[in-house]
């Protein structure tokens, strides 16, 4: 049993709209100094199938999770977890 | 300048509809093995006001960025990044 941690962000220079009405919120509410807001995903995967683990979790960010025109991922596999 | 990374994640048992439809498609393109799918939300915000900045961090994640009937969030903050 594997868990994979996926972290999808917006390439920079991509705009972020949800990420501006966050920041614009912030403001609102009174919390000074925000300068910038980004929003992402972060998928968790749990994978019973350990047989070549990276090579099939970067095929699966560039086919399905994420994409790759206007999104970077980077991912962190944890093995060893026994259930 | 801090960079602080905000990890919201649904909590354990609350249903997680998007996650099923990944992991259903993951299925569908052929990756087999994967068990579990749950996606969350991955926010990251630059602050220019140092001052107390953990605290104002949790009063962010509890009043606006997460719902914390259904959600969990975690936070890393990085400091001293020189703009």
């Amino acid at each position: 049993m594997i868990k994979v941690s996926i972290h999808i962000t917006l390439k920079e220079g991509v705009l972020d709209p949800q990420g501006k009405a966050v920041a614009g919120s912030l403001t609102t509410l009174g919390f000074a100094g925000v300068e910038d807001v980004r929003v992402g995903k972060l998928i968790e995967l749990t994978i019973n199938d350990t047989d070549n683990v990276e090579a099939r979790v970067e095929e699966m960010c560039a086919k399905l999770l994420a994409n790759p025109v206007i999104e970077n991922y980077r991912y962190t596999i944890e093995e060893g977890i026994v259930q």
